[in-house]
């Protein structure tokens, strides 16, 4: 651990491998652009994983888990499904040392295989909505990869709803995009950008693709969490129907919604710098790491008892580190549980003990100060409030100054192969714009966000009408 | 819902299914032998799994998540190994449209590809041990499923771990194995009998393995755990070596254990009887279901704001669900909440709101009484902890009752073939009389229990020397 990182202004790219690598997030597996995700790095997914799954419930859904494998023939029910997907599947061929009589897809998203089994369970009006999610690996064959970012095989959860009118799918939808973004704003401390893909963008299969987006520190846009209006694809490719209370039959609305392991790459990226992570409290695995910093043997022993006392004090509430192994030093660990991201460090050493204070450091900012033993306890539970707030202020300010709204195409380009940054323009809504202006700079429509307002404007390339700006932005 | 179920003295295999089926715990997927857990089924493995999950991390061990795929020549690395595997491997031959150089298989068990990434990580003693668990989903090629105890694809935890001496390693396997037993006595209450698995039956590729096993209520045995010293197999064939403190370069020490989506059919066929489930409280998503019966308005009006008050005043450290839904009857309920398994049914009505009281109506035993208002909370707490060792105490006395020490073959024979149970007799440790007593009454060597003091006898078929009883039984 602690070897040397790349600078983030040398290179980006390097800094964030050799941050994922050093910080034992995750290591490169044997096989073929999957990842292996160590405990330190399953440890923020499971604090990401739990909270959403809340999150989830609270909104009304249930888990449940269907298979890994998708018959080919299920897969080729939707058309635009098929043709998204299928040049990314891995296929079984053999099971059990035979070869198989039809090839079985490993799941690569699952509508099509638990849309057939809506359709053996939905009969009447009455059993609908079906609120469903599962968490899930997911295999898409990529073929460049990176840590966490895009991977052959990932972790996720997916959403997949059925509902009895279209208003109320797109209700579910709309709702699921809302929790994602409050998710990814009030734990993860990273703002977002909500709004709908452009048809180009959307998922294959989808009436609508909704997504937040947000700024990672070299000013990309990585999307964070997409929501699909399914409206009836799905449910004609499957015959899922229900009977109305009038005694119709009609097909059912869907909706299907998901984020995965990419989010660690998006916390990564959003908040760390050249010391390495930055985790945010309400996400931290660990949230507070104690150092003792050693002196004679009496004063030792004073130190451990206030360490113990603390510990025992507080370890319900707050998750708490004490690091006294003696094999290393105090430097050794700041740098190591800075390069952890760990959000707030307390140090205690002889002179601390003589004034009965402690030191806090804090990973957000750097700043050290001390507290009096009687005030440590509530004070941990307000400066860790505060990192959770500043990390997303910190990114908040960071993605302001890095939004423009460029009207001529230069100067978007400038700005795109320049520092780069959200570019909110204008855009006329053809293909041919959208492709040229990505062939050209490289810049994609991350969204056409929500919060820009209805206003005439002319599309950045070919000057064609527009009534509203959409993000533009190098993407992940 | 409510489907008229078997009996389980009828045909207790039809009973599971009809059970499995209409408590909507899981379903037949339209993939060979996979199934699709349910919200029911999914809601008691979450229960399983983060108790579970609790007890793995309390003793040490962390989670980490590890690829789905294990190249052909990893799995051929351990000869026994993929001796005992291989036949039952599904295999990935294409990806991304094109075919794999080296096929992939789907792992039926994660050794090859994490003890590759322990090679790489495991340098010194100081590395030493290394404790990690994951949970994941695992493919085995099956050719008979039954839903829970036997499918191509599961659910499972396993964990993995590497010490620097044997007498350690074997420690932390049966360390594991303490936890797995009281995890199913304390929790899922069912007893179990921890031993050790004979020769035949040990995991392909480990020195020993151990094993808890617990009897159904068709008297027929269920492998509910293992637990695997794995000695240097695997750590030979992927050079997983550390330099002791001297210098010297060793092999490391290894162990593996797992437990599965099958403890959800443990606890079925443990516990379960002709009306349905029966959960124990500790295990169950829904503690205690409220149905209100009803009556005139202002009697509907007070009955609600009874059970309003106690959810609001318990329903933070009870899992409680209220079902005042009018369009079924008061009678379908209780049949249906039995049917799933709820501990504790309470009713409340016109009478008892007159008397101040509620009827409390147990699902372990049937038993139904009254309680006063005022006592309802803490009634509700020792009701449910009452329940809970009732289900186990009826488990063991179920268990004690068909356990049976025969010293003569057509004894053993007659019981097999007749009520079955556990058979307590004197095996001489050889192959061939284990396969023979196998094949002529289906009885198989479940495992060499501890429990089972050294005593001198003769092997129940061949007559040869036998210092300990093994356990025989029809197994799952």
């Amino acid at each position: 651990m602690a070897e040397k990182i790349a600078k983030q202004s040398d290179d980006f790219s390097r800094w964030y491998n050799d941050v994922v690598i050093s910080s034992e997030l995750a290591d490169y597996s044997p096989v073929r652009g999957c990842m292996v995700i160590r405990p330190n790095g399953f440890a923020i997914w499971e604090k990401l994983r739990d909270t959403l799954d809340r999150m989830i419930k609270e909104s009304g859904h249930q888990n449940a888990y269907f298979p890994l494998f998708i018959p080919e023939s299920f897969f080729k029910k939707e058309a635009e499904h098929v043709k998204g997907f299928s040049p990314e599947c891995a296929v079984v061929t053999h099971g059990g040392g035979k070869k198989l009589e039809e090839p079985l897809m490993i799941r690569p998203t699952s509508e099509t295989i638990i849309y057939s089994m809506y359709s053996k369970w939905i009969d009447s009006y009455r059993d609908l909505p079906v609120l469903i999610n599962q968490w899930a690996n997911i295999v898409r064959w990529e073929m460049r990869t990176r840590l966490f970012l895009r991977t052959t095989e990932f972790l996720w959860q997916e959403g997949h709803t059925a509902h009895a009118t279209h208003e109320e799918a797109e209700e579910e939808c709309l709702k699921m995009l809302d929790v994602y973004a409050e998710f990814a704003e009030k734990y993860m401390a990273i703002p977002v950008i909500k709004g709908q893909k452009s048809e180009k963008e959307k998922f294959a299969g989808a009436l609508r693709t909704y997504s937040i987006e947000s700024m990672m520190k070299d000013k990309k846009a990585l999307q964070s969490g997409t929501s699909h209006d399914l409206g009836q694809n799905f449910a004609k490719a499957f015959n899922v129907r229900y009977q109305t209370k009038e005694g119709n039959m009609e097909y059912v609305w869907q909706t299907s919604w998901g984020v995965s392991t990419r989010l660690i790459g998006a916390l990564i990226m959003a908040h760390g710098d050249d010391r390495g992570l930055v985790i945010p409290p309400k996400i931290a695995p660990t949230q507070v790491v104690i150092i003792p910093i050693k002196g004679g043997e009496t004063e030792n022993a004073e130190i451990n008892e206030f360490i113990d006392n603390l510990y025992e004090d507080i370890n319900k509430e707050i998750s708490i580190k004490v690091d006294d192994d003696e094999r290393t030093s105090p430097g050794w660990k700041f740098n190591q549980y800075e390069l952890l991201g760990i959000p707030l460090r307390i140090e205690i050493g002889p002179k601390d003990l003589k004034n009965k204070e402690v030191v806090f450091v804090r990973r957000d900012n750097g700043k050290k100060e001390s507290a009096e033993w009687g005030d440590v306890k509530e004070k941990i539970k307000s400066v860790l409030d505060d990192i959770q707030e500043n990390i997303l202020k910190i990114a908040r300010d960071f993605r302001k100054k890095n939004t423009f709204y460029p009207d001529d195409y230069n100067n978007f380009r400038e700005i795109v192969e320049g520092e780069g940054g959200f570019l909110m323009s204008h855009w006329c809504g053809k293909d041919v714009c959208e492709e040229k202006i990505q062939e050209e700079t490289k810049a994609v429509i991350c969204t056409i966000p929500f919060e820009n307002k209805n206003e005439n404007g002319k599309c950045i390339l070919c000057g064609g009408d527009s009534q509203k700006r959409v993000l533009f932005s190098k993407s992940y």
